[in-house]
């Protein structure tokens, strides 16, 4: 059995309705099927704008619960093409019980799994807490067809822990549905350290955990639906990285795009014999890591 | 008072004795001192060779007690240029009791706390292991008259959860004196991707914690002493990061160089206030990061 898997990132701008957004994704995963791929990874909440720059109950209209019509829609599109799927829904758990989740479909169609955002931001532009309860479902990969997938969502992209959680649980690969742009009243320096910061963090996570990193991140711009705001310019950018954090692929930050990458699931080994990090964890002395800060 | 710091590390080459290393310390830190610099990195192990290319009873004898000869001629240095020095010494703690352990001295001379390196490496031609007690003092930053240091050793450099534990307890920078190099046979694209890595985890530190890092690396060929192995070739690529993980300067991989930049300190409060990292942590689900591993 050959240790190369071909993956595919469905990069995209918003397409004014969930109809729309799910057909476009229905033709990408076409083609990534068609070009060999064996996984496809979507964008974070691709069913729709980003609607998070506001605050507005309306905007719950948007959830639905799992399963439920878009991961049925799907399930079907997965299981057409044999190919694993992670997506990213606006899960309705319950009357007022909210969850940014991703769902992942195996090869067969089957829902493998499921994880629910664990770390929620909320700064302007990025209104989320009030939309997103915290996931309670922990840091657990995901079985598939293709391996097993420690599945992320954007702001976790941030946090080392979780990276090493999902390593610790025996992640093959982590994956980050994202939507993160630019405000676009900032100067050009701090946007391109914006986003060299954002895509370093997650290389340093394949570093530091031996493994495959997929991000794929929204593209174009959305406006504030209240008019008050900047709006976002979501900068692209999706990419995937090796083991050693080496770049293997990498879409722009302007255009919609399927970005292919051929990822060797055997390399993780190799790396981790002659950067053997996890046998000298010293777990003997990180007992603060579970404390909010170390001072006062 | 002004935010910004001038800091230098001193990559240099191994100069064939303590005597004439600590000769080239005392040339590059006066030099450091009228450039500006208030506070000096110097490079893992900077008294002699990287002499754990091999295992050699012989080699203890390079070890010393702390305080002891050398701290005392780095306490005189410290002190006639009043600067903060970040120094790695190879401690003689009892007889069978070394640690790899930075010294810091602060401005006035006086030891201003050490740190023992916590994560010891074990791989051909870097056997740490044979000379190296785990340290025993924790992740605990040193306060001094430029700030409150994480101080980091090499190795430590892989580890996401040192660079937490540091900044949790309210580290302002992180340093690291390192001794890392390639392995001459290696492909070329092989050595890009470790000296990459290396750089893109540390990065990755200053990205994930909001603060500057400083990494002081050793330069140029050393051979195996048992004449067996290809021996190392250090690669330099000393470098200063802000707490974006912007390169704020790098040197060259080849030769011995004074390395200065300017550091702003307030700029990690304006960073964490548009990216509150710290404020999201899921310290409720961060459990298992004190287990070895999370499957069987």
């Amino acid at each position: 059995m050959s240790s190369s898997l071909r993956v595919a990132l469905v990069q995209d701008r918003d397409r004014g309705s969930a109809h729309a957004n799910l057909a476009r994704i229905e033709e990408r995963v076409a083609q990534a099927a068609a070009a060999g791929a064996r996984l496809v990874l979507l964008q974070e909440l691709h069913n729709g704008a980003y609607f998070c720059q506001h605050q507005d109950v309306r905007e719950f209209e948007r959830a639905e619960p799992i399963p439920g019509p878009s991961t049925e829609r799907l399930a079907a599109l997965a299981q057409a093409h044999a190919v694993v799927l992670v997506s990213s829904l606006f899960e309705r758990r319950a009357a007022g019980l909210y969850h940014n989740t991703a769902v992942v479909f195996d090869a067969d169609g089957r829902i493998a799994g499921r994880y629910r955002k664990m770390h929620i931001p909320d700064d302007p532009g990025f209104m989320e807490k009030f939309y997103f309860t915290p996931g309670d479902l922990g840091f657990e990969p995901i079985d598939t067809a293709v391996g097993r997938l420690g599945v992320l969502v954007c702001w976790d992209q941030w946090y080392p822990e979780a990276a090493r959680l999902m390593a610790l649980a025996g992640a093959e690969m982590l994956l980050y549905p994202t939507a993160i742009g630019w405000d676009p009243r900032d100067e050009h320096a701090e946007q391109r350290r914006q986003q060299e910061a954002w895509v370093l963090s997650q290389r340093g996570h394949a570093v530091a955990n031996g493994l495959p990193v997929l991000s794929c991140n929204r593209v174009g711009d959305e406006s504030d639906p209240t008019g008050h705001g900047p709006g976002i310019r979501f900068w692209g950018t999706s990419f995937v990285a090796g083991p050693q954090g080496e770049l293997l692929a990498r879409a722009g930050e302007v255009d919609d795009e399927l970005l292919l990458a051929d990822i060797d699931l055997a390399r993780s080994e190799d790396v981790r014999r002659i950067w053997p990090f996890l046998r000298d964890r010293r777990i003997d002395a990180y007992g603060d890591l579970l404390r909010r800060f170390r001072s006062p």
